[in-house]
C-alpha cells in the first residue's frame, strides 16, 4: 500500500504527517517554526521530520511522494519564495533546492491556501458534492485563496494565481499589507475585524470598548463575533461589512471563473451565520452570473451539483496539511 | 486539405466564413441580423449561409467542423441563451438544437468574446509571443471577456466564465445594464465614454459641448478620443477614468489568474495611448502579483514570455469570426 508525506509549514507551526489513502493520517509531528534561527534551520527541522516519518512507515507502506505547503508568494516551478509576509527574511529563498538537496529526491511544493483547496476538493465538500473544481477563501490572519480545476491546483503561468485576498473591494479603502488600498483582506480577515472593532471603539462603541478593557491583549475577532452573537449592534455591523466585502469578492470570482463551488474556510468561518447572509445578498446583487446559476435557477437546476454553491469549509485547520498529503500522493 | 466554417452572429451583423489553415479565409458572407423577424429567421439565414459555403468549398477541401460565436450569456454544453442584451427576445432560446436540426450535424458554439480571445491566442498576440494562455477584454458597446488556458477556451462549470466586464470597480458607481453598480463596463466601454462625456458637458465642459453640438447624433467615443488627442482636458480626464478602471479590473484578473498575457481589444483600443498609461499605473499599484511578475521583474525575467504582459489586440474586428473558424477546425 502507498503512503505520502505532507508538510504544512506556517509562520508559527511546522507540521509533518504520514498519510495513506486507505488508513488516513498515520502520524503527525508538530514543531514550532524556528524562524529566529533562519531559513536553513527551518528546512533542517522539516527534512529531519520528513525523513523520520519515511523511516518509520516504509516497512509497512511504499512512499508515493512528498508534498509541502508554505505561505506565498511562491514562484513555480522554481519553488522560490518572494517576500512572504508570514516568513520574514525568506525573500528570494530557494526553498525547493534546499529541501531537495537534503532529502535527495523530488518534492512537490505549493502555496498553503492552494493545498487547503485541494483537500476540500478531494476529501471535503468537493468530494461530498461530486465536483472536482472549486475556489476556496481561507479567512485567517490574512485571506488565503486557492483554485482547483478538475482536481488539480490552478497555478497560472508563474505559480501566483489565487490571490483573491487582494481583490480591490473599495478603491479608496484602508491600506493593505500588499500596499494596495481596500483589499478584501482589509475587510474580511481576522485582522480586519479587530481593526474595525478598534475603530468602532474609538468612535464610541461602548459594548466593544468594555470587552476590550476586559480582554486586554486577548481581544480578537472571536471576541467581536461573540459580542455580535450576544446582540451588540456595533459588532454586528462589523460582520455586515465582512459579509458585504466577501460578497463583492465572490462576485468577481463567480463572474470570472463560473465554478460550481466556492468554499469559505479559516478561523473566521466560525462566524458564518453573522456574515454569510450579507455575503449572499451582495453576491446576488452584483453578479448576474450568480443570479442565472444560483441554486433553484433554471441554469443551476440543469446541473447535477444544483448550481453555484457557496458553503462553509468542511475540513478544519487540518485542510492545509491534508492537502499536502494529497499532493504527495499525486506524485505517484 | 481541411477547412472549417466560422460564424460570427452579432446583434447587427451576421458573418459566415470558410477558412483553411493553409490558405486563411477563403470566403466571407455578410448579412444583416434580421432580429425583427425573430430568432428562427436568423437561424435560417445562418444555416443557409453555412450550407452555401460548405457546398462551394467541399470539392477542394474536406470539412473539419463548424464553429459559431454569439453574444452571451450562453449556457454550455446545452447551447441555450439566457437574456442576451444584444439579442432581444432570445431568452431561453435553444440555439444549438435549432442550428443542429437544420444543418444535420454537430456544431461547436461559444460566446463571441471567448472566440476573439481564442483567435488572439492562436493567430494573434499569443501566437507571436509563443504563449497559449491569455485573458482578453474587448472594449466595445459593452465589454466582452474571454479566457484561454493552454489553447482552449475556459468555460467554467456552466459556460458562463469570463464576464469580467461586470467586475465591480466602484461599489457605489453608476447602475449597469446587469443591475450591479459600478461595473467595469460602466467606465471603460464606448457607451461609458459617451455617458461620461455627456455628464462632463452637463457640468460645463465647453470643448466637448461644442463637439456635441457639431456632431449631433454622431457624437461617439471616437469624438471624445479625438478631442482628448487634440488636448481637451475634460476628454483626457474621461480616458484617465477609462484607464484607471481597466487597471483595477486587470488587477483582479492578474491576482486571480496569473496569466502571461492580457489583451485589450475592441473599438476603444484605438485610444490605447490615452488610457493605457493610467491602466498600467493602477495595475502596478493594486496588484502585488503584477509587481512581482511584470516585465523586468526578477520573476518575470525568469520566463520566456518575459513576465505579465498587457498589450493591445493584434487582430481587429475580425477576431471573433477568425476564432469561430478556429473553433470549427478544432472539431476534427
Amino acid at each position: 500500500m502507498d503512503f505520502s508525506i505532507g508538510v504544512d509549514l506556517g509562520g508559527t507551526n511546522l507540521r509533518i504527517a504520514a498519510y495513506s489513502p486507505a488508513s488516513g493520517v498515520l502520524e503527525v509531528i508538530s514543531l514550532p517554526t524556528r524562524l529566529a534561527s533562519g531559513s536553513l534551520a527551518v528546512v533542517d527541522d522539516l527534512c529531519d521530520g520528513v525523513q523520520a516519518l519515511i523511516a518509520r512507515h516504509s516497512d509497512e507502506y511504499e512512499l508515493s511522494g512528498i508534498g509541502i505547503g508554505l505561505p506565498g508568494p511562491l514562484e513555480l516551478p522554481a519553488g522560490r519564495v518572494h517576500s512572504p509576509p508570514n516568513l520574514p527574511g525568506w525573500d528570494q529563498f530557494e526553498f525547493r533546492r534546499e529541501v531537495e538537496a537534503r532529502i535527495g529526491r523530488h518534492v512537490a511544493i505549493d502555496k498553503d491556501a492552494n493545498l487547503a483547496a485541494l483537500a476540500e476538493a478531494g476529501l471535503g465538500l468537493g468530494f461530498e458534492m461530486g465536483v472536482s473544481s472549486l475556489c476556496m477563501l481561507t479567512l485567517g490572519t490574512g485571506i488565503g485563496n486557492g483554485i482547483v480545476l478538475d482536481g488539480k491546483v490552478y497555478h497560472g503561468a508563474m505559480g501566483m494565481a489565487g490571490e483573491a485576498g487582494h481583490l480591490t473591494i473599495d478603491p479608496d479603502g484602508p491600506v493593505c499589507g500588499c500596499k494596495n488600498t481596500g483589499c478584501l483582506e482589509v475587510f474580511a480577515s481576522a485582522t480586519g475585524v479587530v481593526r474595525m472593532a478598534r475603530e468602532a471603539i474609538s468612535k464610541g462603541a461602548e459594548g466593544l470598548g468594555r470587552l476590550h478593557d476586559i480582554d486586554g491583549g486577548q481581544f480578537s475577532a472571536r471576541t467581536v463575533a461573540e459580542a455580535a452573537k450576544g446582540g451588540d449592534v456595533d459588532a454586528q455591523r462589523i460582520f455586515e461589512t465582512v459579509g458585504r466585502s466577501i460578497g463583492i469578492g465572490l462576485a468577481e470570482l463567480v463572474n470570472t471563473l463560473n465554478l460550481p463551488l466556492y468554499v469559505i474556510g479559516g478561523g473566521l468561518v466560525a462566524a458564518w451565520e453573522l456574515f454569510a447572509p450579507f455575503a449572499l445578498k451582495e453576491l446576488r446583487a452584483r453578479s448576474y452570473v450568480y443570479r442565472l446559476t444560483e441554486p433553484g435557477s433554471a441554469v443551476g437546476s440543469a446541473f447535477s451539483f444544483g448550481g453555484t454553491q457557496v458553503l462553509p469549509a468542511k475540513l478544519g485547520t487540518d485542510a492545509g496539511l491534508l492537502g499536502a498529503c494529497l499532493l504527495g500522493m499525486n506524485e505517484i
